[in-house]
């Protein structure tokens, strides 16, 4: 681990950067199987998934027999779990709904904001070793409760033509109401132009390596919406001498077992805080099954002292991290001076993992500084905001003539006789 | 205008086609001038604003001297028409501000919701004949009710190296904190990178033309976000016989005077409006100003006649029209079931003018389409929503199963250890 004792303001930037990614040279790649699959659909989903999973698939659609089967394969004690999760995400998801907003702004003119669901919407759960079903949580729930109506998700199948069955029990538990086997590039590509088996949705949500990550941002460029850019995962931890150096670091570790490229960073007024950290970290690395990559991660993690409370604020909004865990005596000003974090994870009894599961709070955070101006996944990012307005003839007389005066400024004539017509008739 | 009967479902998405843009050619002449600037900062702004705008600027920051003097030069009407319009707007805007949200989701798991300012906003405002200090309203006014602390103004100089006194005026009434005399790529670059003049932001607003319209969605490589992409204005009018064929008229030319690339469509159950709107366009075309820009737009408008409501709602939500104006006697069934529009505008007395000034909602609206998954820009785009959690004793105890059992499923050990280590502490 990197210690770093009161880095100076201009220092900022180099000690907080975060591992650069090139994405410049798979942009062709991407793009290449976009147009493909934008022409031929099936036929070349079918060659992508024998070439990148390995397995010749005839069905994408998951049969309804497949969930029965998955449905059997997950254990009590992880479905009663997934339940439990599945609840306290629903109850911190509807509590977000908000009712629609309506004024007179001026006399006669009734203006008004709804909120309304995206009709479809695609989610993306990547494949590999550890089924990610947590994040089919986290999308699935909030679509449902905007009232999205067609749920599609995507994940690549293995080497046996399947999906792992905790992957489907949770898709068909959460409103999911197509499930298909295919992943990748070419997922992200069959979602954004609809191929013979796959739907068109409107946004597309979900984690994924590189690839996916760049087909994501490709999609945008055929009018698809996304999530948020993606990053590799980060955390950072605030503790003083209060702390637990044992909690702390298990937090830190639970952030660098995720991949090489995750980012850990400490952040203290205490050296003494830094240092019992460092020896808690060393002793709980050697018990994990992911030691080798939390290893590499927590050699670029960094532990910075700073001399006070202000500067070690201004700092983390400098970083802007995705997960922000607060283990200090005065929380309360860190609460409320953070500018910049996608979940904030408060006092000795909070560790990140919460959040990750169950707490209730999104786990689909903005990465790479990027929660300076993204949300993370919340109920609204299902739906899309309209608004309304009615203008009686008393209102446009009480607003008429503004309109009239802009709209010949702005050169915009037949703007301005819309409104001179209805005036005009009105003194008939 | 095209008048098209009966559309067959198969055929609506050759019908409703929107003129197809080719952006792939702009993209490298963008990518070049992003690198320049990225590189060499304000030496490259100074040469492309001498290439593009005809003018050579030295100091690219607008002074308290030109502001006084663009005040000067603003007509009082013009200054009581835009206070007018800004009280409206900010009356609206006011209104969509949101508590947070708090729940206890389990026993002992406080999770809260909040929407907290991005720091650094960029507007941009494109030049020409006609300053559109109406966007800037639409804009500045909802940056300030969020609490952005920056708000960076970038719009082209004219030929004298000025910029048009109603932006100046404007922009100055409604708290910019910078404005710059720099448009088209080169402004979009320096607000990405920021230069040694102009300050990066964290997210990007406003209008342009195809090149700026790219530059927008480059800057989205870079980390920064975006308003939302955009496409040409366009407007579909639903009318039925109770509507006011010259009304119906002069809203389709106030679209159609936006530019020869704009879209209108009239959709109506009544063949006899359809016919009558016809006669009107033709008439009021005449009188107007823009009528060579107008003319070509209306030549490639469509008057659709559909057989019923529920068809007429189906073929609007397919369409997801930019502005929506809805005429017709049933007007609460298209309110209620409309799922997809920028806004909408209800009876005879409210133009789409109005809401393009002074109603109070939002001009900044998603066209192409996307308003199937984007919203308008509203309070909110100057936002973004963080998650807090605070877990008690009694709390971690309460869900700390479920994130064991689910951290094993999905093969992370060290999130596992992160609740166990303290499920522990509590047990000893």
């Amino acid at each position: 681990m990197k210690k770093i004792y009161n880095p100076k303001r201009s220092e900022w930037s180099t000690v907080l950067k975060r591992p650069t990614q090139t994405v410049a040279d798979i942009e062709q790649t991407v793009e290449a199987i976009f147009k493909e699959v934008q022409n031929d659909g099936d036929t070349i989903l079918k060659k992508y998934t024998e070439k990148f999973d390995g397995v010749i698939i005839d069905g994408f659609l998951v049969s309804e027999q497949e969930i029965e089967e998955a449905k059997a394969l997950v254990s009590q004690e992880l479905k009663e779990a997934i339940l439990s999760a599945k609840n306290n995400i629903e109850v911190f998801h509807k509590a977000q709904k908000t009712d629609r907003v309506a004024v007179e702004t001026a006399n006669g003119v009734q203006c008004w904001q709804e909120k309304r669901p995206i009709q479809k919407v695609g989610l993306y759960i990547p494949g590999g070793t550890a089924p990610l079903f947590s994040t089919i949580l986290m999308l699935a729930v909030p679509a449902t409760i905007a009232g999205c109506e067609e749920l599609v998700l995507c994940s690549p199948p293995n080497k046996e033509g399947k999906i792992h069955p905790a992957i489907l029990f949770t898709a068909n538990l959460c409103g999911v109401t197509k499930i298909f086997k295919v992943g990748g590039i070419q997922a992200i590509a069959s979602m954004t132009f609809g191929t013979e088996s796959i739907p068109q949705v409107y946004k597309i949500f979900g984690p994924g390596n590189q690839f996916v990550t760049v087909a994501k941002q490709i999609a945008t460029k055929y009018g698809i919406a996304i999530d948020m850019p993606a990053g590799p995962s980060e955390l950072l931890v605030l503790a003083d001498d209060s702390a637990n150096p044992a909690f702390v670091a298990s937090d830190l570790l639970s952030q660098a077992e995720h991949g090489v490229d995750s980012q850990v960073i400490l952040v203290s007024t205490s050296k003494e805080i830094i240092a019992a950290v460092e020896i808690e970290v060393e002793k709980q690395l050697q018990e994990l099954p992911r030691k080798e990559i939390a290893e590499k991660a927590i050699a670029n993690s960094k532990l910075i002292y700073v001399e006070d409370d202000a500067t070690a604020n201004d700092l983390i909004n400098e970083y802007g991290p995705e997960h922000f865990i607060v283990c200090v005596t005065n929380e309360d000003y860190f609460i409320d001076n953070i500018k910049n974090a996608g979940s904030v994870f408060i006092g000795d009894y909070t560790p990140e993992s919460a959040g990750d599961y169950a707490s209730g709070t999104n786990h689909t955070l903005p990465t790479n500084g990027y929660a300076k101006q993204y949300s993370g996944v919340n109920l609204d990012s299902f739906m899309k905001s309209m608004t309304f307005q009615k203008i009686s003839r008393e209102g446009i007389v009480e607003i008429g003539k503004t309109i009239e005066v802009m709209a010949e400024a702005e050169g915009l004539y037949a703007h301005k006789n819309a409104v001179t017509l209805r005036l005009q008739s009105l003194k008939d």
